[in-house]
């Protein structure tokens, strides 16, 4: 796997991967979307068909990694050089950059529509000086199409949810190999691997918005700090720690888990 | 593969698209159907399904374009002779018309019912001189059965739209090699292709119905414009172009893309 | 394969079929349930799943044909001697009386709940003089629960749809033959089947409820006319006859088409 | 397979089946939660990816039972020795115990929202003296994630529905060896495994909330009884018998008839 084949895989894999997640998650919160109030179960199936288009193209690439957690557990375990690593996370931190902007391309009427949509302006945000999801109508829902908030903001409970859902998602793609006979994720790989992500969503993403990935929410954040939306509040990066350091953490557990049991 | 299969295959296997996407349209929107109000996750795995039984049919047939800009990027790329395009194009066209007319023959009941409903016509258009679906209660969604209209009608927004999820799509299938070991897509290449289109559907169909397919939106557009129904309205004939055109210049990006990086 | 073979295979097979396509719709439709109101997507998802199972278990041991539309068709096309057709449909008579009386022991407190709530027992029906689901209130539902019933009742539309559906049915398992390499389904084939039953049921299930499959509507038919159900209402035998004949119609189609072009 | 890999196979395929089981019902029931009110849809899928997740990851190690009842159901069959059955149940209580406490860290902040919020607390259980879901507003939901309970309260019905329920999930993983030709369940027997647990929810989960599996009912129930949850009501410790001893008759039937018919 040459330098190229990781850069052009990761960013190719991330952007599409992010286009795709922050897609649904614009198409159900934003206003005159064909799919708004969709729910929950179109959220999680979109992030799961996400994963999935992104792996299924980066899998013969560059491994299908997408996400500097996944990076880190394969470092562990073996599987990816440690030196590959910063190419890794960099080119992921850029797909998901790309894939967010592109984002706002394919729902630019959408954010303005919602953005200045007297009605949603009008409703008082519940609680001042706070830029959470709930205190800000019109902004948290847009913010949430870049990044994830939790919904009890508790840095230990936020913290210990995304770990253990990023373990949960580390150590399914680990021991992959333990059912596969080739090399790579293989077709039935990223298919088994979309609906473990599903799962993941279904399962685990209500407390926090499940990042699971530091690139597939720092990326994003960064855009929507960038970016020149009307009304779109603040980024807040008070939050912006935890789904960059848990993903890390529950990665590397699964790693060293899957060091110590199965390998 | 013979000019009677590439026929055959695109035909039948366009019909069976459109029959049972145009279908769950049909079955969603339309009074007195029992998936009435069935929502979003409905219509996207519904779309996504229509495509993999049409695929299914004419993968070892044809195989599987069922949409010019499919056909167009493998032009590029170099899987499909150029020579052959015109007729896969027009296959797809007649399949896509053929599959328009079925499910009118399914829904018939259905559609007469809701365009002659009292209380749906008696409900105002929102607004005069526009045939869009939110103008016309009762030709609004009957026109979206057989094809993809905007949100917020903004030519540069809604071309872009098609062209990125055309992108996707595109290049998720001209990528399809790099995973699978034999020729076609197989029958795991089908179903990864389903949950490809279902992704597709609930990220970026929000804007414009994604119709990521000039064969799929014209084709029964011009259906809608013969059938004598009652109360049909127009065919909004302003906005055709953009479905046709915006997936071709998706398709060729797609091929370009792939035969530089990946190729 | 045996006669034992393909009596076991299809008796338990479409037995686990309507145990779990009934059981979806008593499970939506009926009070007290867990899953009541879970909507025409969770409809859709049972049968297919329904199908899945069905023919998971009975694929390797009489060929998963579990509906006589399916053996009528395979039996056209050649794949099924026309000795065993007999042989075949009685035995997915029988299967399917066997999953009826199961689906009304899993559910019977339900049915009980249900069939004598005061308040729906008082709603008034619609029309007099009519046994369909929208005229009874307390006995539609629980009809529905066994067999198949029309939104719009009007038999040429009726028949027309269950003979398109079932076309779509049993053309695409025809034609598993031109992906597959092997004999019989195999696990994907029996996966791509479920989803094909989840699409069918979405686009096309809309008007009649999709019988595609004559043994499914008779058999639970018959179980609903003897079971001593109180305020059960009539069994709808005025419409019984068209989830018989159209699908066979439909299935033959299949069968010739299929040896007209694929062949 | 060595005494280890059933232990630590079991255990920690257990304690992800119910980390992510609990987990959906925890992010759909309980308040604050971004899943809240998604409905038996959500919970459907979420159960069934729950099962692929554990499966996944054990089917290579200790080949994925997770439950007693497909213990019980192998070792009548014949493909698991007796001597390894405390074994494997022992670890499988183990793991369900880890899930559900997983369950709690992950959901903390929605459990403590929920069991005292105000508006939930001051709603009348509708029965006094009775420990059941409809009885307790607050307490009711909150054993929900843990265990299940019946919605019409018969211990004849909630048994044979089990028993009923256990039979279809454990004849159809005992005839996954008439389709596939290796030996495990293979990637692909995992994915119709998922789906076909999906197809039990939906379809025969209504009545009592499809446990299926005595390990994954009575382990997360001592949790429940154990964890120091403000005003989390009774484990309705009455019906606790029934999601044990009823799957395991399911089970053993299966094992029987399997043994009977295919074998």
């Amino acid at each position: 796997m040459s330098h190229f084949d990781i850069f052009i895989g990761e960013v190719t894999g991330t952007a599409l991967l992010i286009l795709l997640g922050g897609g649904v998650v614009a198409g159900v919160v934003l206003k005159r979307s064909k799919a708004h109030n969709a729910g929950w179960v179109a959220i999680s199936l979109g992030w799961g068909f996400a994963v999935m288009v992104g792996a299924y193209l980066s899998s013969g690439v560059s491994g299908a990694h997408l996400n500097p957690a996944v990076t880190l557990g394969l470092a562990i375990e073996g599987g990816t050089k440690w030196s590959d690593v910063p190419l890794y996370i960099g080119s992921q931190m850029l797909g998901a950059m790309i894939g967010a902007l592109l984002v706002w391309v394919v729902y630019m009427g959408q954010f303005k529509a919602h953005l200045t949509d007297p009605e949603i302006l009008a409703a008082q945000p519940e609680k001042e000086g706070l830029v959470d999801q709930k205190a800000a109508p019109a902004a948290g829902p847009v913010l949430g199409v870049f990044s994830t908030g939790p919904e009890v903001r508790n840095a230990l409970q936020n913290a210990l949810t995304e770990i253990v859902a990023t373990f949960v998602l580390v150590i399914s793609i680990l021991t992959q190999g333990l059912n596969n006979e080739g090399d790579g994720l293989g077709p039935l790989g990223v298919l088994i691997t979309a609906f473990l992500v599903v799962g993941i969503g279904l399962s685990l993403g209500g407390p926090t918005g499940y990042a699971i990935n530091p690139a597939r929410d720092l990326g994003p954040r960064i855009v929507h700090a960038l970016l020149p939306l009307p009304n779109k509040g603040g980024s807040d990066w008070g939050y912006a720690w935890i789904p960059v350091v848990a993903p890390l953490i529950g990665g590397a557990l699964a790693g060293g888990y899957y060091n110590w049991v199965f390998a």
